[in-house]
């Protein structure tokens, strides 16, 4: 199979660096204010990873959390790296509030309810802004 | 609300230190081979740390990682800190299996099939003796 990730199609890329890069997700429609941080070699865990390699990759999701926190002021961030579907390292970070549609559920749960926050239509720019 | 990760009871501790803790998780009917990392301290998010504060918190799920992957060989190690119900940082270090209840979708999905791995009695022994 080919790895989607690493022949993305229509990415919103936030930030781009050499190791990594970070997209805005916008289809994950129980999960609106969503950014993912790849790592653009195809390991599948991070004790795949070097040490240095780890630290620069939690550093960027450090960096999308707190551009999250300030652009979105989310109940809670959520950080996960799954990957069971497309076992390419990269990590979720999703801002969580409370009437979004699974809260406290994480959001792969079943939905609860419509979402009922509104979230500012250029939040990829405002976070963007923050990663530079 | 008493926070249940400030005054645990039966937790079945694999490794401890000042700052944080190893559990093995026998609650989650869907994930078997479960093992969290709890910071001591009532903090909520990553950015909510100091740098080495993170690194220290990282570097023992790495070795919590490194250590179930030893042990259990799985397909897949999914990593995650929500923390929307219990808002005290602590990170879910979950080996996935092809034939466990869910995979490859999200422990926290709807289970598709009765779980068909075996796992070792022993299994907390087991990672505890490679957290040492």
């Amino acid at each position: 199979m080919t790895c989607p990730l690493c022949t993305p199609e229509n990415e919103e890329i936030l930030l781009q660096t050499d190791s990594l890069r970070v997209i805005a997700v916008h289809n994950e429609a129980n999960a609106p204010a969503f950014c993912r941080v790849v790592w653009n070699a195809h390991v599948a865990e991070m004790t795949d990873l070097t040490a240095p390699q780890r630290t620069e990759l939690m550093d960027a999701v450090y960096r999308v959390e707190a551009a999250m926190r300030q652009v979105f002021r989310p109940e809670k961030i959520n950080l996960a790296s799954l990957g069971n579907v497309v076992p390419h390292l990269h990590w979720h970070v999703i801002a969580r509030f409370e009437n979004d549609a699974n809260f406290p559920a994480p959001i792969w749960a079943a939905a609860q309810r419509e979402a009922g926050m509104v979230l500012p239509d250029n939040w990829p720019e405002q976070v963007r802004a923050l990663l530079v």
